[in-house]
């Protein structure tokens, strides 16, 4: 599996303490993660395409995610960066050899095919029951309260305020960039017990 | 996933119609498979070196599994392939960055670590409840019994009989050689119903 798999969920779970009137930008993500932020940007458009995470351009843009942190699975941002493909490709081996016959007759999968395809949807199963709500920056940080704050304070220093809607919330009612503009603290503070 | 864990799991399939008493030479592996020896050689030592199958030397030698098909699982035949490390490898992202901290503040594991070597857990059980015995080569092949007699025919022409007593025969009671000489056909013929 592609080290992009990782980058992609540790930047998804910092965004996922963002609320959707705020955003980071690709620097901050970047900077807080110790990495390059052209190598980061590769990833972020993958996510981006995916639907998991929104750009928000100008001078109080940056990135956040597209939809609710339940919502978004670990599946959604491993498919995201690893593909659809399942990782066994049969290539029809029964198919060869002297004792092969007639392509019409093998109108039944492959056993091997089977098993294989089996084991990566329990594989998918697993992920796919998982949410970004599930990993919180407790959760994969440390379970020191001293980290989390540290953090809280560099994400507060480094968060923007915007007044674009999110797209999921531009299709509701009522003006949201009024929503926007009322709304309180740019992050949800994570506390060891409830957090987020 | 390599190609390799395909080739393995369709030579291992073919060898689980073997009796203990018969091998099947390399060249004849290669040859039901429509794929060179040469190309096989390396897969097949990975199996052998895991204890998969047995290579037995000499004019009567070829290739054997080394267990009976029941008690070798697909997940020892990917594994002997692919080894054991996970797919995930976990980067410990979290400690890199401007809010890091000391290494002995990171005493549990991270999140995102947990949550994708779970996912793997649910692969690796997967394959580990399927043996070489399910996977029989009605279910690899076709549904057709046509095709089954042609693979029957065509083992029974290349098969090899050999006194050399399987390792986990060797160390039972009697005398091993004397077994294999009294031993009936060669293989385990294959029928639609109850196959092996």
């Amino acid at each position: 599996m592609s080290a992009g798999v990782e980058w992609a969920l540790h930047c998804t779970v910092l965004l996922a303490v963002l609320k959707p009137t705020s955003t980071l930008p690709g620097r901050a993500l970047a900077e807080f993660h110790g990495v390059s932020e052209s190598y980061l940007l590769k990833h972020m458009q993958a996510l981006t395409k995916a639907g998991i995470c929104e750009s928000v351009p100008g001078p109080t843009g940056g990135y956040r995610l597209a939809r609710k942190p339940r919502e978004i699975t670990i599946l959604d941002i491993v498919e995201a960066i690893e593909g659809t493909e399942p990782a066994f490709r049969c290539d029809e081996i029964r198919q060869r050899g002297p004792t092969a016959m007639d392509v019409s007759t093998y109108t039944v999968r492959c056993g091997i095919h089977s098993v294989m395809l089996d084991a990566e949807s329990a594989w998918r199963q697993s992920l796919r029951t998982r949410t970004l709500a599930d990993l919180t920056p407790l959760s994969v940080q440390t379970m020191d309260q001293q980290r989390v704050d540290i953090a809280t304070t560099w994400i507060l220093e480094n968060v923007r305020r915007t007044a674009v809607p999110r797209r999921d919330e531009s299709t509701a009612g009522g003006d949201p960039r009024a929503k926007a503009a009322v709304s309180g603290d740019a992050i949800h503070r994570c506390q060891p017990k409830g957090c987020q």
